[in-house]
């Protein structure tokens, strides 16, 4: 059992359920965000902090021996945006981990968008496929797992780059059906990671045990995490909702899909 | 759902599956074969068509949206029989698909015997293992694979190639254990290939989740195809009713069993 | 079925789950060990034989058409007693087969330690990956499974050669849930491995189902083996007991776990 | 040395330089071709023959241990001439080397447009690369590729499948300069073919030593064929003659060039 | 030929390399750099610019067809330098490039220390190797050819990324044997760059023809480069003027080198 | 430079050339066999020395800091000669290399006979393809390389395993074309293993640069190695010599020739 659990962007989407359903893996869990995080519940600390401010981000960090870092940008924005948050933002919670007291093994949530422009007819491995990111936001994510590999070899702080599919209550497109991630399969995929002896540090895509598949992550099996749910369950319902794409259209030909066609935003 | 679905060699044993329980997939369909089609549908067109006459084909073809291509020689043949029904007949029909008013789909019936001088103890990847075909009838196999990849690249004309196993009712031999393909799985796949927005122009096996396998579709995966059946269901009876070849017998050694004996059948 | 199974180290743990489930491979089991064989069963023959005499193991092994090879020296040892055991053993064991007047088939009890020195952040394939052995015992097994390839190239004497993992009632060590095998799964492996026509030479781990892997069979698919247990049923109760080993201890590091950091033992 | 070196194709380009400059690998040799053969040589017998007259080419096959088939059409055609010359013609010439006194050895002159539709920013291997043929004629050698190893698997016909790259004098267009094969090294290649104790049944591709590479024959490396010409003695002769491509045209884009996008040839 | 070539980093030492010897490329060259840049040359122009001046990188970006991407950072150094320079310098010429009124072709000058946690005694692949940045300075050149892959699937500008290698007049250390890239290959190399038709979007290791070898280049060959020099002829010099690292020292274990043992710089 | 290089078998034909032009290596050369050494040289010390003794063979390597083991039984032989000399012999030296009071580098001479059941037109690659002995000679060479690479992930000692080839002044059969290995050559390459700075624990082919070729090095590209020789400059002798074997006979069919088709020795 971890003694301080760290959750960043503990307000988003992903960081609420962290927050949820994964405080017994701590003693304590200090939740972060810039705004927004409620009460504190029992176990909790609650800290307030941007994290491209390197000295409230080193003191968020230090004494905590987990992190799961939800935070920073989750979509398309502009550089300016991307860069403080994804960029300064991780190079200043690496710092942190590097200096605290405690070493820190870390969940990162990168993206799948850090292969968008791959084929959705292509079939990539996690560690050997080249990376064909799909606009700044997956750059940037292409940067954190570089990032975290370096304070890894140099300094033995253990990351788990999990690039995250489509975690939302259910796909909302059927593109999603090969990229959908449940909440539960989240969970457990984070308890696996912060209970495994030795993490090393494994890059893996977070995406449900969907029929249809994109992506294989065979060399991070050793995690012993097993993706129990599948998007199939919501097919009909999908199918009834709305058309699937013509089979010329981004959301059809690249696993990122509508993001390969977003334009660069300027501020 | 198509507007019109033909399927070929609708007579068959192959074909008559497809007809029964793939009219859902279509407004209408044409069913075709040179003889015994016996009474239409509701929703079904008769064609009596040779698939070496040129002009007959592409009137057939002309209109569908949808093809699910079984016609054809079916095991082993002359040279004759088979270069008329698969050589002859693959290239009218994909002429036919070219000069359509309307862009069809098709699912391709090519053979497991395309590899079927492959050992039983070699595990194969259905796009990198190179071809080893065993009769006249597995090298008209590999031709339709290739004129079908053509017509892609050239003419966006999306096909996957359904390397068929062994679909009938049961085993009939200890080497259809591996090959073996049920009727449902099947009918399952041809659903996949007509529902994915985007199709491209796959090589899969056509076999259903046996216990001991040969081949690996991984690379097919985003078609979102699970096959569900099981030839273990059949072993003891198999075992009950046979002797299992001996162990340097064709049928023990080869994927592709007796056919790798069979001789060059003359007119 | 078999005329004649002989099953060596018949009093080992391993051997006796193989002569208490397997019994009904063969018509006579002939069961061996150098003692502490109990009565013989209804169609059971005991043989009294060390290995390293070579005349009685080619005494032994005459007229045996089904051989599990349990026997030798199961952990790390003297040179002395792992030469003897596991080489001039196996050499014996060979020998005789090659002279028998029936050719035998042969399950070779390998060792998971052949590729012990591993990480256990590391996936292998059980035919492409090289080996690296954690001891005097896992050098006498990679000679074993040499040995056997070599016999069967030239004198055509099928051998699979089963790199066990660890065979006991439940994981010991959460090492172990990743190398775990079940005896229910070890039984249905030497089912497979004697009633397949046609064995080949394939080497494969022997492994449960367990969540996490770290070992590729897909090569010996054929053999139709599909382990249903899993290691997974046991985690809280070895959670309870014991503390996982820090990242830094070999046990957290390599596949082989404590093998690793075992010294030469002297005489 | 072989009895009787057959040569198809006698009076094309790449004929002509096989019966100029091959003729010490038999004692004699069989130039043929449907006309213009001009005299024979001293050691030459003259046939003129269609391919697709299958009595014919048995008859010309017949007590020949050697062929190098440069026979058919060599650029894209109708279907009807590719049929008539390169699947009728392949089919009926393997037909007589299958039924021949002697078993004969042959170099098959298949085409690097086979795998034509991959960029020209692939590299490709030549026995697990997909084909991608781009056109009908590319069709064909695939067809062609596929006969001969079943010739091989099934009647231990030894073939070497040859995918000629751009065998003329000098490079004419910026895409050759990596697909250029000169004369030379295409003879150099035959003689290895006939020379070596066992030839088996390769595919490589029939490529000089060019600077810019797409292919790898390193699968065929034990044919002991070194290329020793390069096409960048004639790159400033090209730079001065002609301007390159466009990057969005086809002869920049795929390795097959402006075959691409070649229509079907109608009759 | 090109219509201008813009050269950053044109002070610094491969800058200046460049500068004397690619002149021949273009019509107009504009050398750039923050100072020191002499006189202007016959074709030249010069431009003075921060590379973390969006403004003033756009201007000077505009209008060119060619960029040899020199500038920025070239060695480790403290997050703020190396963040200003190759982050956000990165960025901003891609801008530049996507917004000029003429679409650019791109040099951009990679390091072999993205892969520089690699062993000395491991075969890493171009395309398909994982990274291990061994700094700060090389996590920015992951992120600059994740940014350059992005800027070519999304915008079409392609770029070279050339992770150099030891680009000095001779290997100064006993790693750089293996590292070494001559002024001459290097010029060859970025005169390949801009000649080929095509040149999409490569990863490829600048390094001479050396002994020995850890880069494998042949994903890149249709590039057409042969680096010719080899850094065997300074072996003796280098033998008598230093001692080789001891095996367990960084520059004998990593191919990175003393760079894998750089702390992070603080300002 | 080597303070004592220990030769082993230095009355063979390698250990012959070794002793004669690797003097240079050291400051002293111990030289061992267990007869007919003649005189010493001026550097050289003289070893009398059974491989089977330990206490002797511990004697002779204790304080060297190199080693090449060229002793041991070089050709098929009995299985009490190989066991003595490879495998007892090989445990013996690695005892002492373990115990002594400096850490040996060591260049063990294993065999290309260690795949030698693989097809002469198989591509091999070193470290990845599967083991397939030709003989219990072979058998033991696996297990030498497998005791070498346990003795480096134990202990830390350097092991580079040479899959020699055929060494003789030239080839004398046309399977040797492909197998030769110059004396230079192999002089060439165990001055790069004493020399470079690390090792590691490399297994490659000791093989010339022959024009026919079976086998990959590129794993031990880092070794800078590059042989020089090519059994080509014999191919016109051999040729005038002896007829090639059949197409259908051992030594034109496996990598490893006639030994294939040896029987076991009985003594």
């Amino acid at each position: 059992m971890l003694e301080r659990l760290l959750i960043t962007g503990a307000n988003g989407s992903l960081g609420s359920i962290c927050r949820q359903r994964l405080g017994h893996l701590a003693k304590t869990v200090r939740v972060s965000a810039r705004r927004d995080l409620g009460e504190a519940g029992p176990n909790e600390e609650l800290v307030f902090c941007d994290l491209d401010d390197k000295a409230a981000v080193e003191a968020m960090v230090e004494g905590c021996d987990g992190i799961i870092h939800m935070g920073g940008k989750a979509v398309e924005g502009s550089w300016e945006t991307v860069k403080a948050a994804n960029i300064e933002g991780m190079f200043n919670l690496y710092e942190g981990a590097r200096k605290s007291s405690v070493r820190p093994r870390i969940l990162f949530a990168s993206s799948h968008h850090v292969t968008g422009f791959h084929r959705q007819t292509a079939r990539l491995n996690a560690e050997t496929s080249p990376v064909r990111p799909d606009g700044l936001y997956a750059v940037s994510k292409v940067f954190g797992e570089a990032l975290a590999r370096m304070y890894f070899d140099k300094f033995g702080i253990e990351t788990a780059s999990v690039r995250i599919g489509s975690c939302f209550p259910e796909p909302s497109s059927h593109r999603m059906m090969s990229s959908w991630l449940s909440a539960d399969d989240m969970v457990a995929l984070a308890e696996r990671i912060f209970n495994v002896p030795r993490l090393g540090c494994p890059v893996l895509y977070g995406v449900s045990d969907n029929a249809s598949t994109w992506w294989d992550n065979s060399t991070a099996g050793y995690l012993g995490w097993s993706p129990k749910d599948s998007s199939e369950q919501f097919r009909s319902k999908l199918d009834a909702e709305q058309t699937p794409p013509k089979h010329d259209e981004a959301d059809a030909i690249y696993q990122g899909g509508l993001f390969c066609t977003d334009v660069i935003h300027e501020d």
